[in-house]
């Protein structure tokens, strides 16, 4: 008998690779929000935030394509790609976000803005919540407690995940960011960052008022720090309402960090900051990426961006997404394990517990209802504090037909899968 | 008048961004050994690596759209993509390193590795030479002297930069390495490894005799630290008479890692090690690549893989670096300036000095001849110890009429160039 794959897989990579689900899917095709498996069977990707504009969507082939077949070096030569993706990237921020640098991953996107504020404040203390994740370099992995290091740094401190369903108010989690900055100078490290994703998109997203960080931000100003937002996540209209979670959450941060839906898959990153955080890091660290910024990966980029504009993405996000929790509030009411139903534009989920007035987490029972839903081919996942969070995240260019289709999968599931 | 490409980029890229030549040249076009600028010059390059197999070669660019266009996910669903290339990348190396683990940067490859050898042996410090550059993470931006980090952790110690043009003994080298060991262990660290590129591409590429490092290498192991081969510049059949650089150096490390000529510019990397050090990397770290080991980026690295055995590129890197180097050898009869010719299969240069007696490194002198060489239309560059080493490391299919090429513009310009 021949070595399945998983165990080629295990033999070549590794052990402990994590899969998705309890039997996992091997894909061999996509296009749009479906995704189909070595034995042709379909499934809808609710999940994919990579391919943000739709799985191998043929505008960004092509230009993948197109510019691989041209040329393709490094950002020592001059290329026109570069600076037109930068042009066109700074210009949907608000001032003084005005300078751009790119990378190939989020993690190196963060490693560098650590560094920025590490220049720009002279300062070394960083504070994360206490259940994100903003990547997987040395440093950058220093602020999970979910991917915990096995040696923390002294200057990296936490606070509580904001949540909206077993509320914290916004006065006290700016106590708990000056609790961390106080902890922090007292190891001998003033504050040079706070970063947060501004959807908080893996503490489980909450339902955050617009504002509610202001308290904290101005904790953080106060004690000479910057504000650095992960915009991997919420970032480039997935929520509908702006195209940048800050600008949802009403902030305007020091430095803007995005990765993942960027090139659609493509390996393309950055981030996007002020001209005087800019120049600080220049004058402080020597940086160069060799692939950072190259003209295939600007071509991916920009095509993206174009997309997005050109189908009115972010518009479909606000309305499919409007739609997919009305319809998940709808199951609500036949389904008491729903007990919350959150997010904005296409990322959104529904809490489950065991009680609603309790709110006890339903987190088994959660890890059952994906893997269910999985076998009816849907595909989504789900995270939180608790894990008790069905998480989707789909391509932008999901439907309203594709929302029925998942609403009827999670329908099904929550009726079969016991609570226990 | 318009803001030219250069001020553009200043203005949207920030200060300080390092450019090629003293007039920065404009790429828009490229095909196997020679690109093309805006006004339509056309340029041999002989430096650029990362088009391994040669600029936009026609079977990694298929390999890449074909992909692109049918799926592209990340490592939580099985693909044979990232199994069918750790297979073959695996198969390269001697036992034991079976183990395979992709990301998208040679920085995030090392930065990984300096992880592995943490997790190994237990132990924090790490060797490096002072005239490397092995990425640019906040972890791995530590061991490079050459693009300094503003705080050194006392973790990392240097040894000198290895020389066969001033020589510097194989014993005296391993006792520098000791000496670097004991300072680590005095300050708390002992040491977890030692990071060598096993060309010294950056330090100058020294002609070193096979078995030169093995008395470092019993001295790292007798410290209970590991040997990181950074491959990121020799690997892959560049060096003309072996598969690796380690291989030519006559070791074996524990880890190799490997970067830009590895998908030809798309951006993938990776690094190759133990079942042992993986597992214990494993059992000590949580890491996840969302774009490393990607179906796409698969595809690429194993065109790539293809074309270098399918054209017998290691075969040509060999018969035209010796042909060149030849030629330079005939060069220095007439030009005194050049005091050293050396390398290894398509990785080599000569070293410009004002005296061959003194060998008094003739630095403005070797960058003036980069520069005039530019000008005749042949890109290459300068580095070592003294800037003073012109370095080629052209795209695998460079021929012996391009090796001609080359030497009438170094002909040209070292009898044009004023030696000062």
């Amino acid at each position: 008998m021949s070595e399945s794959l998983l165990d080629r897989r295990e033999r070549l990579l590794g052990p402990r690779l994590t899969t998705f689900y309890e039997q996992p899917v091997h894909l061999v095709r996509a296009l749009g929000t479906k995704v189909w498996d070595a034995d042709g069977k379909e499934y809808l990707d609710c999940y994919n935030n990579v391919p943000h504009v739709g799985h191998c969507h043929p505008k960004v082939v092509e230009a993948i394509c197109k510019q691989a077949g041209t040329l393709n070096t490094h950002t020592r030569y001059l290329h026109e790609g570069i600076v037109d993706y930068a042009e066109a990237l700074t210009g949907s921020f608000a001032d003084p976000l005005n300078s751009a640098m790119f990378t190939c991953t989020g993690s190196e996107a963060n490693d560098i803005a650590l560094r920025m504020a590490r220049a720009v404040t002279g300062a070394t203390g960083v504070i994360a919540t206490d259940h994100t994740y903003h990547g997987n370099t040395m440093a950058v992995s220093q602020l999970s407690c979910t991917n915990p290091p096995p040696d923390r740094w002294d200057s990296v401190d936490f606070v509580s995940a904001p949540d909206s369903y077993r509320p914290i108010s916004s006065e006290d989690w700016a106590k708990e960011v000056e609790a961390a900055i106080a902890r922090l100078e007292k190891r001998g490290h003033q504050l040079s960052a706070l970063v947060i994703c501004p959807f908080f998109a893996n503490e489980g997203f909450p339902d955050l008022p617009k504002g509610w960080l202001d308290p904290a931000i101005r904790a953080v100003r106060k004690a000479g720090g910057i504000i650095i937002a992960d915009e991997v996540q919420p970032g480039f209209g997935r929520l509908g309402t702006h195209f940048w979670g800050h600008e949802k959450s009403g902030f305007v941060p020091d430095i803007a960090t995005m990765g993942k839906p960027m090139g659609n898959g493509h390996p393309v990153a950055g981030l996007v900051t002020s001209r005087k955080v800019m120049e600080a890091f220049r004058e402080t660290f020597r940086y160069f990426n060799t692939f950072g910024g190259n003209p295939v990966s600007m071509a991916a980029a920009l095509a993206v961006w174009d997309v997005i504009r050109e189908e009115g993405l972010q518009e479909n996000a606000l309305e499919v997404g409007d739609y997919a929790r009305a319809g998940l509030r709808d199951l609500a009411e036949k389904h008491p394990e729903i007990g919350d139903v959150r997010g904005s534009g296409l990322f959104f989920g529904a809490e489950l517990v065991h009680d609603r007035e309790t709110k006890a987490p339903a987190t088994d029972f959660t890890k059952a209802v994906a893997n269910a839903v999985r076998h009816k081919g849907v595909l989504m996942n789900f995270l939180g504090v608790h894990y008790n969070v069905l998480k989707m995240r789909p391509p932008l260019v999901f439907s309203k037909d594709d929302a029925d289709r998942m609403l009827k999968a999670v329908d099904e599931a929550l009726a079969e899968v016991p609570l226990g």
